[in-house]
């Protein structure tokens, strides 16, 4: 029950432990396609360019800023987390010229202080995370892509956190990229990075396309601005991914299998659906927390479906209770980085574990804890409000079905 | 039976299904420092820096050259095969004065060509690949490790093909880096890059050292020459596999368990026993080759034990061949690159796949299919001679039984 990893779903366990199959078998091709559009429907795009990054959500992050951007590039990296900060540390590692505006922890940009920031550095790109698991809270971006479309800025996300579990919508926000992992609402293990890039953001890459020495034919270009990095050449992945399958490097099967069922999983559920589950799960989390008689950090309107940021009672030890946790519960919640460290927990609700059984045995565990350690808490607060919020929802659920049979 | 990705031993994908642990539990630690031990008994090295790149083989390429490599600095490639051309792609992307020497493919260099080159550049880095599956040839490595200590210059090889199925010794040899991937000899899919790094390659690298936003303390500088790539930041890996686990990526959790039991089944076989494993079962598919009337390209004194590169006899349609051994007997092989294209098959025999049922089966289908497109073949030749060798390494091991006996 932390912010991610969490554990798989064991269907995607399962479907990883089958056999490979070789890099060019029509039934490899065949899943690396499907997989392509499957991930359309998650990213809720038509971009055809919609493919894996064999790495973790950091090289899905890593291929799409050093593919996208050329050294000198004026980038745009707006802060409101620890996830802010690595998107700006990437972009100038790959070389760009880097702006920053940050907020304080716990509270997100206005649409209008965003177009500010974008009218005084006059950038290529555009590079904000969608969900900060530091914080817990999450960017409102529909405003954004019209922002970045009237001043001719590349819109660039991470979705990794929030993606499965929020409402998010590439093509409605006019996104021009996005990167994704496995490890949060999506209820696969890190090690794969889906990605997708509109048409806009394709040119740009393309524009520096320079296949590599061994594969090169007469005729093939190298590129003075050629890409820095050549694992995370997306102009030689999206050859790789496509109808001309050209050679790069030898995909991650096992990889591949478990990002192809996360998203089968989450297809077969619905988008909508999903995002309703962490909601549900989520608020259930969030009502016990505040059972227990325990506060909640950051802004009440943005905050993620699913994770919690809860702050340590004084007096209380928060890396013992996290230990007593783990050991004497089996469940293992989150601590935190930067400002937040040692003032918060953060409980996740996602992916597999966004549960009723994960919800109040989490809830009715951390009220043992804390009594033992000393704090204050409303015995059995915690499960009640939980169970009063499913309850809530069930007669909600039941009121629609007697709507819609009545109509 | 193709020159690899292949068949995954099902030992690892069991491991490969087992359900996560969170990144910091002191499970999920145990098992990372575990697996560093492990490596250092597959590279046959006493370094502390023996560790996973979460990506493919060619992640592991990069991680090395990105962080060992400053710009400028100058790179001496000899290349004999496809992925000689890669490491010098590398190179050059990340920004290094690139000077290559070619041999004809299906040959290697010797010391002597090696030194003198090292004499003419003058580089500050050795990058060398030691067995090429393009070419089917490992190149001798034993004595460059002395030439590069006398010319100081740092000695980088990647062994992903060669690892587990051929005579490697990291210290020994005098190597300062060593990469290598999964998807060969170690019986594992594609997906994880185990890698080693001698005192002096991690003097090189530390000296780039530089932490990033958002994890930075007061007093962590941030260096002019740090590293390019914030994945593949050798710097920053090793202080998360070490003790401080100062916090990268989300680790890859289910690569971990992989490249982990790939460790476990060479060591428990013992690493002399897998190379003579993988001897036996190539030379038998040698024979076997040899015993269809078939030729076989390149040095035979520089073969590697798990990859037979089969010419295409005159007037045989190779991949109509191939397509009939995959679609009617279920069986793989592999085409070839550049220069070799059309004119060789290459058959794996490797990791899971170096066994007798798999040579000789695969030397039956390949009489049959031979015979239906026209060649000429001995009928009975190839299974025949790989029966034959078989026999003679059964009477010598019985034969040495005796003498251990005996004596």
């Amino acid at each position: 029950m932390g912010p991610g990893p969490i554990n798989a779903d064991p269907r995607v366990l399962r479907a990883m432990s089958a056999q490979l199959v070789g890099q060019y078998d029509p039934a490899m091709t065949g899943y690396m396609t499907e997989t392509m559009g499957l991930y359309r429907d998650v990213f809720r795009t038509g971009n055809e360019q919609t493919l894996l990054i064999d790495g973790t959500a950091r090289a899905g992050i890593e291929a799409a800023l050093v593919s996208l951007i050329q050294p000198g590039d004026r980038v745009l990296v707006p802060i409101f987390g620890r996830f802010g900060h690595l998107l700006r540390e990437i972009a100038e590692r790959v070389g760009a010229e880097v702006h920053v505006r940050e907020v304080p922890w716990g509270t997100v940009f206005t649409p209008a202080a965003i177009e500010q920031a974008i009218i005084e550095t006059r950038p290529t790109l555009l590079a904000i995370v969608h969900g900060d698991t530091s914080t817990t809270l999450a960017q409102p971006l529909d405003e954004l892509g019209d922002i970045c479309a009237r001043h001719g800025v590349l819109f660039y996300t991470d979705a990794t956190a929030s993606l499965g579990g929020n409402t998010f919508e590439a093509d409605a926000w006019g996104l021009d990229a996005v990167t994704a992992g496995l490890q949060k609402c999506l209820a696969g293990p890190s090690g794969s990075a889906p990605a997708t890039f509109s048409a806009r953001a394709v040119d740009v890459i393309d524009s520096r396309r320079s296949i590599e020495a061994g594969i090169r034919e007469a005729g093939d270009a190298v590129l003075p601005n050629r890409i820095r990095s050549n694992y995370f050449d997306l102009a030689m992945l999206f050859d790789y991914w496509g109808p001309r399958r050209l050679n790069h490097h030898t995909e991650a099967t096992t990889a591949l299998y478990g990002a192809r069922e996360c998203a089968r999983i989450l297809v077969e559920e619905g988008m909508a659906e999903a995002v309703a589950r962490h909601r549900l799960h989520g608020s259930a989390m969030l009502a016990g927390v505040h059972g227990l008689g325990l506060s909640v950090f950051g802004d009440p309107a943005h905050r993620m479906n699913n994770v919690v940021a809860v702050e340590i009672p004084d007096g209380v030890n928060g890396d013992a209770v996290r230990g007593t946790l783990l050991e004497d519960f089996g469940i293992e919640i989150g601590t935190s980085f930067g400002p937040l460290h040692g003032k918060v927990w953060r409980i996740g609700v996602m992916g597999y574990n966004a549960r009723k059984d994960t919800v109040l045995t989490t809830l009715a565990a951390l009220e043992q804890v804390l009594r033992r350690a000393g704090a204050s808490v409303t015995g059995g607060g915690g499960v009640g409000a939980a169970w009063d919020l499913y309850a809530d929802a069930d007669r909600d659920a039941a009121a629609s079905d007697d709507a819609a049979v009545l109509s």
